[in-house]
C-alpha cells in the first residue's frame, strides 16, 4: 500500500515588522525564516518519514523558489511529481509578524492551480487499488471533487483534510473514506455545534471514519464501530505550526502499515508525534525526524 | 580607469493584492514579478554594460535567493566581490501592490550590513590611484565615512548617490569628488531651497562637481567651470523604476570612459540613455542592453 498524496507545496518566508506599513511607506524588516510549507508537502513528508512509500503530486514554479523546494524535497524518502516544474512561480506564503505578536499574512495559489488534473492522472497510474488518496483543501471545490472522483474509479482509499474549509465542500463527503478534521471544519462541514453530533451527521453523509483534532483536548474517532475519545499528550507548547499535519500523517501512517482501518490506538501514536511537533520552533524543522517516527510507529 | 560600486543587491518581489492586510488576517495575492534590484547593483550592471570595467563590492547571502543574483551578475560583464556569499540571507525588497495602484514597502537591510569593511578594503587591493569608488545611502552612517577614507588614502576618485538620504550625510562632503543628488536630496544635504544655491553650498563643503537630476526638468551640473542645465529626453512615461541609476551610471561612463571630469554632454548622453529605461516596464529588463549603451557612448 502507498499513498498519493495530492496537494500544495509553498515557501513559508517568515518577516519581522514594527508594524504593518500603511500605503506608500517603505518601511525596514527582517527576514527570519525561509521554510518549506504548504499543508500537501508537510504531510506527504512525515507520512515518508514514517517509512510509507509516498507519492507528493503537487506543482513548483521554474524559478529559484522551485529548485529550493526541490532540494529540500530530494533530501526526504519521498517521490515528487510531476518531474518537470511548472511554467509558473512558486507558491508562497508572506508572514509578515509584528513587533506585538500579531501577524498578517499573504499567500499565492498560483502554483497550486497551475497543476494540471492530466498531471493527477498521469500520477495515478502508478497506483493500486486499496492504495491511498489523501488531499486537502486547497484546489478549487472543482478540482477537488474530479480528484476523489478519479481515485473512487481506481478503487482507491480517499483522505480528506478540508482546510482551508469551504462550505461546498459538504458535497464531497460521500466520495470519502476518510475525514479528518478539526472542530471548526466538524461544525462547518456536519452542520452542528456538537461535536459527536456533527461527527455522526459526517458518517451518515457517506465518510467511513471521521477524526477530529481537538487541541489540547485531544482528538476523536467515529466510526461504524462507536466513538473513541484519545486525551492529547501533555507538551510545553513552543509553536504548533504543522502539529495538525503531523498528526493526521502519523495517525494513517499506522494504519498503512497494519493494511487496515485507523484505530484508537492509531491516535495515540499521532499524538505522541505531533506533542514532538510542538515542542519545537520552525514547520520542517520541528517535524519529528525518521528515527522518533521509527520509535513511534513500533 | 575602474569602478568599484560599494553597495546592495537585493530581491525585489512584487506582489498584487486587493488591500494591505490587518492584523490576524490571511489574504490571497498574486507574485507578479521577482527582479534583481537594489541602487548597487543597478549602477554597477549599467556601469559594466558600458564596457567600463566595474567590481561590485557587495553582500549576498548563502540562501537560494543568493544564488539566483549570482546567476544573474554572471550574464553581465561584472565582478562581484567578495566571491563567497555571506552567513545570512539576501536582502530583499517586498513591493505589496495594492489594487488602487497605492503600493506599500518592506525592505531588509541584513546582507548589506553584513559586509564587512575588511572585504571591502580586500576588494580595494585591486585598485590603482585615479580608479573610481561608488557610494549609495544604504549602509550606515559610520560604513559609509569609513569607504570613503579608505579611498581617498588610495587616492581614488570618489563618487557619493547619497539615496536614501540621512542628514549625517552632510559630514562627508569633504570625502566626495562627485556628489550625484535629486531635488530632495540636494536640498537637504545644501541646506537651500533654491536648487542653484543649494548646489553652490554642496561646492563649498568641498565637492568637486555636483550633479543635480530634476526629473522631468533634466539635469544641472555646477563645479568651478560654472553651471549648466540640460532638458530631459522627451519620452513617454512607462515604469522610472531604475531611471536616476541609468542616468548616473552613463554620465559616470562617458566621464570615466574619457579619463575626464564629468561634462554638459555627458549628461546629455546620460539623459538619453534614462529615456529607454522609463520607456521600459521593469528593473533589469528596461535597462539598455550593451550596443544601445555602446551607440549612446559612441
Amino acid at each position: 500500500m502507498q499513498v498519493f498524496v495530492v496537494g500544495n507545496i509553498s515557501v513559508d518566508e517568515t518577516y519581522l515588522i514594527n508594524e504593518l506599513p500603511d500605503k506608500g511607506a517603505s518601511i525596514h524588516g527582517i527576514k527570519t525564516h525561509q521554510d518549506l510549507g504548504g499543508k500537501g508537502a508537510n504531510q506527504a513528508i512525515i507520512l515518508s518519514r514514517c517509512a510509507i512509500k509516498t507519492t507528493l503530486i503537487a506543482a513548483i514554479g521554474n524559478d529559484s523558489h522551485g529548485h529550493w523546494c526541490k532540494e529540500i524535497i530530494n533530501h526526504e524518502p519521498l517521490t515528487l511529481l510531476p518531474k518537470k516544474p511548472g511554467d509558473c512561480r512558486t507558491d508562497t506564503s508572506l508572514i509578515l509578524n509584528c513587533a506585538d505578536g500579531d501577524n498578517a499574512n499573504i499567500t499565492t495559489t498560483t502554483a497550486a492551480n497551475y497543476l494540471h488534473l492530466d498531471d493527477i492522472q498521469q500520477a495515478f497510474l502508478l497506483s493500486a487499488p486499496e492504495d491511498v488518496v489523501l488531499q486537502q483543501g486547497n484546489f478549487s471545490f472543482e478540482k477537488t471533487a474530479a480528484v476523489f472522483t478519479l481515485a473512487r474509479e481506481k478503487k482507491l482509499t480517499t483522505v480528506f483534510n478540508p482546510s482551508p474549509v469551504k462550505p461546498a465542500f459538504t458535497q464531497l463527503l460521500p466520495l470519502v473514506d476518510v475525514l479528518v478534521v478539526n472542530q471548526l471544519e466538524a461544525q462547518l462541514l456536519g452542520a452542528a455545534e456538537d461535536i459527536p453530533l456533527a461527527a455522526a451527521n459526517l458518517l451518515n453523509a457517506g465518510v467511513k471514519q471521521v477524526i477530529v483534532t481537538l487541541g489540547a483536548q485531544g482528538s476523536m474517532l467515529l466510526d461504524a464501530q462507536g466513538m473513541h475519545q484519545v486525551p492529547a499528550e501533555s507538551v510545553t507548547v513552543t509553536d504548533t505550526t504543522g502539529a495538525g499535519d503531523t498528526f493526521l500523517a502519523v495517525m494513517l501512517a499506522c494504519a498503512i502499515q497494519r493494511e487496515s482501518h485507523i484505530t484508537p490506538d492509531d491516535l495515540r501514536r499521532a499524538a505522541r508525534a505531533s506533542a514532538i511537533t510542538i515542542s519545537r520552533t520552525g514547520t520542517l524543522s520541528a517535524f519529528p525526524t525518521q528515527s522518533e517516527l521509527a520509535e513511534i510507529l513500533r
